[in-house]
């Protein structure tokens, strides 16, 4: 197996990328091709120690930054890392089983679109993510690639998450939700009305409607949406956790028996931050596209990184790509 | 000053409503108009002792239920607490100041809007919601009257929130983000593009995107969204707190010293969940109907009506309604 990671994605890149590869094949029996400016990225695997047959350097000059345009990105640079990298697959399927980026997702998801094209029977890419929820975890889908979709994307999401949530979580029957504003049939816009409709009628174990305050229940296995409203979601999590930490710290340091109180949770705390980390879960898939793609948090750390490369070794085992294929054309 | 209270709205009614309406008559110099089926409200207030001449009761013989569709349940039930609630304020509104309701808010929205109608310059209601933020608070809206809105009603939400902050919140200059999944100019659909255009041209201290991860960080005091993004942001952070906080709940039972900590604590961490709690921040003003409506949340304490009863009291001293028609016309 052999996998492509973007060694200049992210805002800690080269060094979290690089360090994660590191840790990733001294425990996982795998070859990563690292893309990026090779004088760049020798430099910084020469701090590690590593089977040296494992990491291989395909050297590509340019670099997406983070706030780069998507679309100009991939017209202006052709020669970045994640053009060439997806180029890579594209090009060698045979050598190369999958692509990892934790740089500009907008960027990530056009190259991909672009290079690699569609599945059959799939018109638009979609950004799944594992969510952890009180049950374990769940599969949001979209989370930023398409955020004006038809009702059809979405019906595509859900049978894309299905198979998805089967193979590679071995989920046997995944339940499928519509992330909506009210739970009865009816609720929304008329975009959402029309998708659950669709749903209802063409995808198994539909449950209906989710509310926004289920998605953590683990009401369901796979949570349908559209991308901006995915994004929100992910975000307004992301940000309140971080903001109830910090007031949390805040007070606590006001307060003695707090602080102590705090220490004495430590220990336990942290293994529930574990449960809650999305650098535990890795990377979010980007499905739909023919290759398969994940996309890391651009704050990736280099356990983030490692466990992407993880989860991505997981959908190569599993055939994800060719089950998806042949599902969505059937 | 004199506010008509929904006696039968919410999934605690008229229990936690009436509990709630004496707690605020007795602190604070007001008569309330508590509306509903008289002998039910009656029955609930003999539990209690309070300044008789304080609470009036009015009869109304139908009752919305919380999952009535909206538009059906106005046809209907004429004589319902909600309608009749709010033809209250629209008859008499030397009288009656405003009105309070923990019902169905889809139905409170549609009647406020069909008795009130909409003050000059506005066209949709929107409401808005006090959130408390790393630095105090800020106000969102919509929350999820207006779930498919035109720019324009973006543009209005934004005017109608600035001058709420400022006279109701005492906030000189509020400052206003749209909530975009991205901070460059340009991001977003071909909605929020326009929206964007259209704010930075007449919102004053408009600030530009504001990320969902910023919404609890007080970057900016006014968080203008739709109403379906909106009403999902409000419904992920309540269920992520909930989720969390049960998580933290069973996680801490398998560990002594954890249990020991928290209960340290505990005093520290009430302190805490008071700063984030909705119930002490009251309701959601209907902003944009000719009349001040507050909706209450669906599970409503007493504790929570109180408040949103000492928040209508803060909007009717500060002439709220004269000020947002005047200069929503002007």
């Amino acid at each position: 197996m052999n996998i492509v990671v973007d060694a200049m994605g992210g805002d800690y890149a080269p060094e979290n990328i690089v360090e994660g590869v590191v840790e990733a094949v001294k425990e996982a029996n795998i070859v990563v091709t690292l893309i990026g400016i090779e004088d760049v990225v020798r430099k910084e695997l020469s701090k590690y120690s590593y089977p040296q047959e494992r990491i291989e350097i395909i050297h590509a000059p340019e670099v997406v930054k983070m706030d780069d345009p998507a679309i100009a990105s991939i017209r202006q640079k052709r020669n970045s890392s994640i053009t060439l990298g997806i180029t890579l697959l594209k090009d060698n399927p045979s050598k190369y089983d999958a692509f990892i980026s934790a740089g500009n997702t907008g960027a990530v998801v056009a190259a991909a679109t672009l290079k690699l094209g569609m599945i059959p029977g799939v018109d638009r890419p979609a950004i799944g993510l594992v969510i952890p929820s009180y049950k374990g975890v769940s599969f949001m889908i979209d989370v930023g690639a398409n955020t004006a979709p038809k009702e059809e994307h979405l019906l595509h999401q859900a049978q894309l998450s299905s198979i998805y949530m089967r193979e590679v979580f071995n989920v046997a029957n995944p339940t499928v939700g519509l992330l909506n504003i009210g739970s009865e049939e009816g609720k929304g816009t008329g975009f959402e009305k029309e998708a659950h409709k669709l749903m209802a009628e063409k995808v198994k174990n539909f449950i209906g409607n989710v509310e926004a305050n289920e998605v953590y229940t683990g009401k369901c296995d796979c949570i349908i949406c559209d991308g901006f409203v995915g994004n929100v979601v992910l975000k307004v999590s992301e940000g309140l956790m971080e903001t109830a930490g910090a007031l949390i710290k805040r007070e606590v340091k006001k307060d003695v028996f707090a602080m102590v109180g705090a220490l004495l949770m430590k220990a336990r705390l942290k293994h529930i931050k574990k449960l809650v980390d999305y650098s535990e879960y890795g990377g979010a898939p980007l499905l739909g596209v023919n290759g398969l793609v994940m996309i890391s948090h651009g704050r990736s750390s280099a356990k983030a990184i490692k466990n992407a490369i993880k989860a991505t070794m997981r959908e190569v085992e599993h055939n994800l790509l060719s089950k998806l294929t042949s599902e969505m054309a059937g």
